[in-house]
């Protein structure tokens, strides 16, 4: 091993992350700090793998550096800390000779329990043999000699030849043993799911053992002076007199606290001096390393080392928190601050949660296996789930247990209810990864998947489609929609959100349909709704029928009459909505849906509808099969309806205008903007622009008054990006529908994918689903294209992406470099698109500045 | 008008066609060949838009210019003949002065009724009077003086004013009135169906009136010098002793023959001079008009005049055969006569016909709409035909007669019966349109739309799915499939189609699932078969059970045994067509449907399932909605079948190895190409090659024999246009599925798109079915990008089109210009594809040529 390869730690700070890991590095950062590490020695991620390959280093110069009987620790320090790595590996170097010495300072108990535990687990984890050799050996047992002959005979016997009894041997074949590890197929795996690249890298620590044993006070701990759930600060740690390493958190050992409470003795008590330097380590530390840190640490006779140190554990609030307190006593900057958090990770402060105040109706009791609280309408399969969402109707996934099948249901679903499983099952660990509330285990329940139904303990019984209320932070589960409030969003939280509104240089809108959406959008501060689907506004009972009604007319005039009957429906829906907008703009969706989704499906369903019609089921029945499509998604809808029967485009248009001139009035003044669904020809769009036109120019003579609108063009067909530049002449805006532009581009139904997705991201077809991140390379290029071309046409055209990807970090930062106006998403993704928009600014600016340094 | 609007006719050629229209040019062709065309002046494109706004011309010039009391004949003269024009106008200039003259000249009888005629001719035509007010005079009174004078009455009392005696007034009136019918809305939007521009030019034709009328041999006629349906040499036409014009042609005139048949006296009788100057006349114009033509002609007095000419009629047969022999007889060069024919028109020489030895079962007899015969299962309305073609199993439409709505349907159906309708009722036009068989008014029949039946005249009774035949030749309907045979393609044909492969410089391959298909596409000189859809395979009834065993197993182990008896049935099937195909490239498609399609839907046909596979009728129907897509087109199939169930194409690709090996033993060696449908990511190509390769390798090592392959993707989905060049890296071809990348690259459903297309073609929002011809704005710029993305990566790589659009002339033209390798279509359309790949070629060439003079 050539000396480069090998660096002093404890000197200066020129380790780099690169070169030796994560762990090195922060070690040499808090030496340099002036803390108490003791003396280290990185092995490069270079120098690991020639020892993976073969070529052991020499392990005796290194043992030198380290002092005559010196012991040492072994650690991982992978390239980033969240790829993992071989287990850390104490008391390298002890052999016979240095028990005897060690005895007689130590004592013999002490020094022999550290000997025959190092021999165990340099057996079992350096040479391979099976850990169950030792059951016979107790850890109580250990500090006695005979245990410790027990061990080094097993070893003997196991591997045919004596436990090693250099010290340099036993080094080199721990490092060659972790290098290894890395290369492994299992951990392969392992860190390819935690995001680490093929050829991620693999340091070394070498450190000398600091052994927390001794007279004076001595033990080892863990300790972070932040609370992982709210940020706070505090002291939250565990520590063990006369233990090492980590052996203050394993469950058997009866650690004592940091500081006390009910639970009894703590540090505080017996060590109240390195409860103190802790405290100065981590606040000098805080400002060194511009995080709040755990720290992993020794105290031998009174004086306290640090071992290692990592970010202090945090949840998502926390993380805020964190972020903030940093920011606010000038550790970072805002910036770096709003890049501390996860964006994807508010989901979870934004869960609406059961309403304490509110009392319901509790069916089933479980675990809490993913916080936040949803209702929705029962599915029994993760095809219903999908079927439902289809449909835009909020349901609740309830399963014996779930499996990698139902993850595409899930997805789908608002919450998930298993009458099996525990807190790490299938479905507790995906719905708290996809931010769901779940309820697992509920074990008084028994589905009849069959009959599709569910029976609680007291023999009650649901059916699909009924409506029920899930509370993942209580594990229970109510019959009926309970009411929910959405979370208080804490200070920190405010404080973040005020720097990415700062920072941001992307609009962004929320998709709202209704007054309720269009209210908690504005309370997050959004710049206006950009989808508002109208077609939601028929699925009304009182408005379903009308919409029957027209669907059967047997003319333009009686359809004509029984949009007229919509009309002040639709006009009361819009003035609300701009009412609430306070002049902010709103962005309307004309009508989309094919029709036959309005009719019933069940044959008592229609029979219902033809004695409401007054006409005969036959006729019900005919319309409904006429109206059938082989691929829905690909038929009679949209512009389609627009153009094919164009009073339904004349309708809403017109309940526009009426609602712009009646809100304008009241409040701000009101510009609507009218889009166009499913367009594929610049033609449709000026047919459908000459109609609404006209109905403007109708209402202007009509009122007298004046207004202005604006139109643009839905696009959702590849057609309409290849073709943006002809959409652009007649387009005040064009919004980019990534949801059926995905699906089209791939050829792939959302609602049908989910029998393979799994599969496909699993193999790596696909490498994630295009559905939850925007499909760069396709859908994204005729994202890039459409703009190019519409832009062509009218340099100043806005250009926004609504639809799900609209609420995806990544998909932002894709909108934002490609200079988008806005993304619209659902309104409780809202601050996660404000805090994704102003990371993807920053980083922006960063590396805008890189350029120009190369410049 | 200025003196340049008015050019002498018969003595130079220098009319040109865009100044003064089709007619003019001819006739001034005619004259500078030295044929006798009486005195013509052609009234210029441009002079008469002026006319038409209101500034007439000197008519006084323009008259002098014929001599004194010239009387003359203005007709129409559009620039292309096709856009029609007003009715030619005959005796303008004939006044009570010049009436006296002619009665000394021709009797009183002969010019009475030329001046009564006149009168009203120019009073409906001219003066717009209703026809109706001249009912009172007969023909045959037309001769007589109370006639004529009650003509000028009825004139003098409708406008109030007397019959105009100027002549020059009269000529300005009817030049206006000409001018200003071109401008009409009705006759514009004739036009316009008939392809003519919004600017299209009329230019008019003022000539010389020779009567037809006198003491020598006098009369008129048409006539030309090839049978109309044939093509070949021979006398057809009429002549009237004594008529003018076109009389001759007028239903209600007894006109006689050129020659003599059974029919009696014929001009050859009674002036064989004139029949031999016709003939010389004809050869003349031959060759230099460069075309047959058909001459309105005039004897006056024994001397021939040609009045008018035009291309002679011709059927299709017949435009083949007139366009070999002028070649043939170097009047033209062979590219010349490939241009002749429209290839579309072609289709109508290739209709299978009802074999005239077979004795079939008639259930119906009507009108013989449209030719050819075809087989297929009856359906009742266009949704199921189009559900039929989806399923791509032949139908037959039936139904009480067809409207726009069925239009859709009818391109799918393989052949139409209506029980009422004439031979120019909807479903009659349009099936010869679309060139497919069609018997309509077949008034024996009653249908029930509700019952799904037909009931015939003696009660016999047809549901929806019995197998029928419709002969379009001779108007009949047959139960069952009756034998057919193809047409007998004559010499000229064979002529034309060898002359077609010496000039295309484009593949043309047959799209041929069946060994019958592959027959057929050989006969036509394919080039190999460009797609075959393995899964017909399957339908057949000993498969379809396998099929289903496979469909329902529990597990791979079972599926791959229901393959394994599949696997022989494959295997022939390949070694078959690899053996006709004798060494052609065959390409194979991969498995392609979703796997519902095999599943039976009707309750009972399920329980028969259920019975055959030894299973509850509750775990099909289970099954079967499992497999339930909400858009089936955009599904679990193709590749995704093939990665997610990988057994299914391992054994297909054994088959075909198998197979490689069997025919290439016995014959030409096979070098088979397997295609994998659609593809939307380059990573479903690695994983489905990779595993073929491996199966190769298998297939190789068993037998001990080498064989090579082709793999190659489907592009279909407009992703896998986008990523062309990802897919290129693993493939020796791409061949672009236009029916399905149209569908998604629109977002539209080719079976539901039906309900508007009709609409949306005739309002214009698309300018043509995207279905029926290529979409150039948007398809075809993604086939452009997806060539050259995928040239960029393998410069050499194999590009086609297979789809329906690889029979469509513009379609071909363009994969030409593209530069793709080949394009395939179905058999029957292989022929009209060589023809219009040639017609690229020759134009290509020509534009080519033009490109180096102007360079």
């Amino acid at each position: 091993m050539k000396p480069e390869h090998i660096q002093l730690l404890d000197k200066d700070g020129a380790v780099s992350l690169q070169r030796f890991g994560a762990r090195a590095n922060r070690l040499a950062r808090l030496g340099s700090l002036g803390l108490p590490v003791p003396l280290a020695y990185g092995v490069s991620v270079e120098a690991v793998r020639r020892i993976a390959a073969g070529h052991l280093p020499d392990t005796n110069k290194l043992l030198e550096k380290f002092g005559a009987r010196a012991i040492v620790s072994v650690r991982s320090s992978p390239v980033e800390r969240a790829w993992g790595g071989p287990e850390t590996l104490l008391n390298v170097g002890l052999t016979r000779a240095i028990h005897e010495k060690l005895c007689h300072r130590l004592g013999v108990a002490a020094a022999t329990a550290l000997y025959c535990r190092f021999v165990q687990d340099y057996s079992v984890h350096v040479a391979r043999l099976d850990a169950e050799a030792f059951d016979g050996i107790g850890e109580a047992d250990c500090g006695t000699r005979d245990a410790l002959e027990a061990a080094l005979e097993i070893y003997r016997a196991e591997i045919d030849e004596p436990f090693p009894q250099d010290p340099a041997r036993q080094l080199a074949q721990v490092l060659r043993s972790m290098a290894r590890a890395w290369e492994g197929t299992t951990a392969r795996i392992l860190r390819r799911a935690n995001g680490a690249p093929d050829d991620a890298g693999l340091g070394l620590v070498v450190q000398r053992m600091v052994l927390g044993l001794g007279r004076g006070e001595s033990g080892a701990g863990v300790v972070q002076f932040v609370h992982p759930a709210s940020g706070a600060p505090t002291v939250r740690g565990r520590y063990l007199p006369k233990g090492q390493g980590r052996d203050a958190m394993q469950p058997g050992k009866t650690a004592s606290y940091i500081v006390h409470d009910e639970r009894g003795r703590a540090l505080e008590d017996s060590s109240p001096g390195t409860l103190a330097d802790l405290r100065k380590f981590a606040a000098i530390a805080r400002f060194g390393c511009h995080d709040a840190l755990r720290f992993e640490f020794t105290v031998e006779n009174g004086k306290t080392w640090l071992l290692d140190a990592a970010p202090a554990e945090r949840g998502p609030r926390a993380a805020v928190r964190i972020a903030v307190d940093l920011a606010e006593d000038g550790v970072i900057s805002r910036k770096s601050a709003l890049l501390r958090v996860e964006p994807g990770n508010l989901q979870q402060l934004l869960h609406p949660q059961v309403d304490p105040e509110a009392s319901g109706d509790v069916f089933a009791r479980g675990l809490a296996a993913s916080p936040g609280a949803a209702a929705g309408r029962i599915v029994f399969t993760a095809m219903a789930a999908q079927a439902s969402a289809a449909r835009e109707e909020p349901c609740i996934l309830v399963r014996h247990e779930t499996s990698p099948e139902d993850i595409r249901g899930m997805h789908t679903a608002r919450g998930v209810l298993t009458e099996r499983g525990g807190m790490t099952s299938h479905a507790a660990v995906i719905a708290r990864g996809l931010g769901l509330p779940c309820v697992v285990g509920a074990a008084g329940i028994r589905l009849d998947l069959r009959k599709k139904q569910l029976t609680t303990q007291s023999g009650r019984v649901f059916h699909e489609g009924d409506l029920i209320t899930v509370d993942g932070t209580n594990g229970l589960a109510f019959a009926g929609e309970v009411p929910m409030v959405r979370p208080q969003l804490d200070g920190a939280f405010a404080t973040l959100m005020s720097w990415a509104n700062q920072f941001r240089d992307i609009g962004i809108r929320a998709n709202a349909d209704t007054p309720s959406d269009a209210r908690i959008a504005r309370s997050f501060g959004v710049d206006g709704i950009g989808l508002c689907r109208t077609e939601h506004m028929f699925f009304q009972e009182d408005r379903l029928i009308v919409m029957r009604e027209m669907i059967f007319a047997g003319d333009e005039a009686d359809r004509r009459a029984a949009l007229d009957r919509l009309l002040p429906m639709q006009r009361s829906d819009f003035t609300e909505l701009f009412h609430i907008m306070q002049g902010q703009p709103v962005c309307i969706r004309l009508f989309d849906p094919p029709l036959h989704e309005f009719l019933p499906h069940s044959r008592e369903a229609m029979q219902e509808l033809a004695e409401a019609l007054d006409m005969p089921v036959s006729r019900v029945m005919a319309r409904a099969e006429e109206l059938t499509e082989f691929n829905p998604m690909l038929g009679l809808r949209g512009v389609r309806l627009g153009i094919t029967l164009p009073e339904i485009y004349e309708m809403q248009a017109r309940a526009i205008f009426e609602a712009t001139l009646k809100a304008s009035r009241k409040g701000a003044p009101v510009v609507p903007e009218i889009m166009i669904p499913l367009v594929s020809a610049s033609r449709e769009v000026e047919l459908v622009k000459s109609r609404i036109d006209a109905v403007a120019a109708a209402v202007e003579n009509e009122t007298g008054t004046p207004f202005t609108y604006r139109l643009g063009a839905m696009v959702e067909t590849p057609r309409a990006a290849l073709r943006a530049n002809d959409l652009a002449a007649n387009c005040a805006f064009l919004s980019f529908g990534t949801n059926d532009l995905t699906q089209m581009t791939y050829g792939l139904s959302r609602d049908d994918s989910g029998r393979f997705m799994s599969d496909y991201v699993a193999q790596g077809v696909f490498q994630e689903d295009p559905f939850h991140t925007l499909d760069m390379e396709g859908v994204g290029e005729l994202l890039l294209m459409a703009a190019a071309r519409a832009r062509d046409t009218q340099s100043d055209i806005v250009l926004s992406v609504c639809g799900e990807h609209g609420g995806d970090p990544a998909s932002i930062a894709f909108c934002r470099d490609a200079g988008f106006n806005y993304v619209s998403c659902s309104p409780f993704r809202v601050p996660i698109a404000h805090l994704a928009a102003a990371q993807s600014a920053v980083r922006g600016t960063q590396k805008q500045a890189e350029d120009i340094v190369v410049t």
